[in-house]
């Protein structure tokens, strides 16, 4: 069976992850935004590690109403922008539809599902170093996995083709055993970076290359790994030392939410801090050092959004 | 007996303080830096909201060395400069001089009595919203209190005739019957208001009029609360609260170390943060968050210092 994939927000992840599907022969369907007319005179470009390419006609939509109904809706939204699902999800669903959430954080694929409870859900972590420097053009720097996971274990047949299908077109996926502990996981790196590059006003590579933010990130790891295993989620505190070195290898990189904060767009902390530490102080334990960073983003938004 | 005073370091507090008490008729001696020229030349102006002065001689020095020996010394330099005092306090202290630190932090005391031994030494903490906004120019906008309190506990009547001084020259001082409680107070303050102030680039009005910062500050100056009672100090929880509605009540302000940041300056990271960090540790106890904050103005001093 050939899969129809909707990419719903077509920016550094989608337009990646959409394009390596798009390029290999797969039927994507692309939402754009604010891109949609430039895209459609010019096609979408993709300056990758993988190798540069340009896919000149795209099935391009302006509007969810006018997409055709898909069997795999890949959410490349920021998190703020979920509640544009409401209205998008039924109307590009059938009834075995899977709605795969390549986004950062902890508890959104618990939100879509109270609110679709008839769809199949799954998570999708993307290790990647990708942003989109301009309209229909993305510039993936580094990595690249897509970990998959399941949000109803016993429904995984789809999420199996999918993952074929991304193998198929160069995307190194895999499939994780657990959904949860695959979200921590990507939180241990996205909770000390994306906040502190908007903290302090700077890129990973001077994070990791000045001892004081090194170690403080390593310590946040630690809180984040701690708060994971009061979860009840098979994490080693071994992760962050893994997760410092990768990093270290890293080119320098802008991430999502220092774009964010350099544009003076909303930052996702809702998702990426404040449901983890929900979460974390359900079971007892304070990340007192991700808290703090959670207020210093609150406050930095509030002083130019209103 | 008229005491002899010498100013080193005539800036937001030496210019405050040591011009209250020229004003008061006191015999004092100011060392200046760059403003020496200027201040010769024009004298030394007060904006406060005590009353606006203007001193249009006074005893003003470019060194140390053509200074007169004095009774009571006012250290008033930023604890960084405090290697100067190795060639200046020889060259203007006879053996009964008392050596007053009015700095912010821990531990400067302790340092300066292990280098000179023979002197007599006291702290001030000065609880003052105060600048130098223009050379041999300050502005005093809010409060005042000079708290001084003896080192050496056996050896206070010349901090006495100094309270005795500052009082009759309207400067509301007064004597803390225990030093290192009255340090750990002052930073209760100092440490969530100096580090965040420069860590989110911010004034202290809007960071206790924000929810998020004003909370943050609150379970910091809680933090450091904890770190004095492990160091066996007397200091109870309730006074963060006293502390928050102060700050609420203050005018805006930008602090002395976000004065520094603003104008590249090094920040005292090492009395108000790291020495404190280190003595709670000692005793057992990690300040979380202010290591968190004290590593954040690592990164940033480094991003503009060489």
């Amino acid at each position: 069976m050939n899969l129809k994939y909707a990419v719903i927000g077509t920016g550094a992840l989608g337009g990646f992850y959409g394009g390596m599907l798009a390029r290999s022969g797969k039927d994507v369907n692309f939402l754009f935004n604010s891109d949609f007319d430039y895209v459609v005179a010019n096609g979408l470009k993709v300056d990758s590690v993988l190798g540069n390419f340009h896919l000149p006609h795209v099935n391009a939509f302006k509007q969810a109403i006018d997409m055709p109904v898909c069997d795999v809706i890949l959410v490349c939204l920021k998190t703020m922008h979920n509640y544009l699902l409401d209205k998008i999800l039924p109307s590009i669903t059938h009834s075995n539809s899977l709605v795969i959430l390549i986004q950062n954080g902890l508890g959104i694929e618990d939100d879509i599902a109270k609110k679709f409870p008839l769809l199949n859900v799954a998570g999708g972590m993307a290790f990647i170093c990708s942003n989109k420097i301009g309209p229909g053009h993305i510039n993936h720097l580094d990595y690249g996995t897509l970990i998959l996971g399941a949000y109803y274990k016993d429904n995984t047949k789809l999420l199996q083709q999918v993952f074929t299908d991304f193998n198929c077109a160069s995307v190194p996926a895999k499939i994780a055993p657990d959904l949860m502990q695959a979200r921590w996981q990507k939180l241990v790196w996205n909770i000390p970076f994306n906040g502190m590059s908007v903290a302090l006003n700077t890129t990973t590579d001077a994070l990791i290359n000045n001892k004081d933010t090194k170690s403080l990130a390593y310590e946040m790891m630690l809180e984040v790994i701690q708060a994971a295993q009061h979860c009840g989620i098979n994490l080693e505190f071994d992760y962050a030392h893994k997760i410092i070195e990768l990093t270290e290898k890293m080119k320098p990189y802008a991430t999502s939410m220092k774009l964010d904060f350099d544009f003076k767009r909303p930052l996702e902390i809702e998702y990426i801090y404040s449901r983890p530490i929900q979460e974390a102080l359900k079971v007892g334990f304070e990340m007192k050092k991700v808290s703090m960073l959670e207020k210093q983003l609150r406050f930095i938004q509030r002083s130019y959004l209103n």
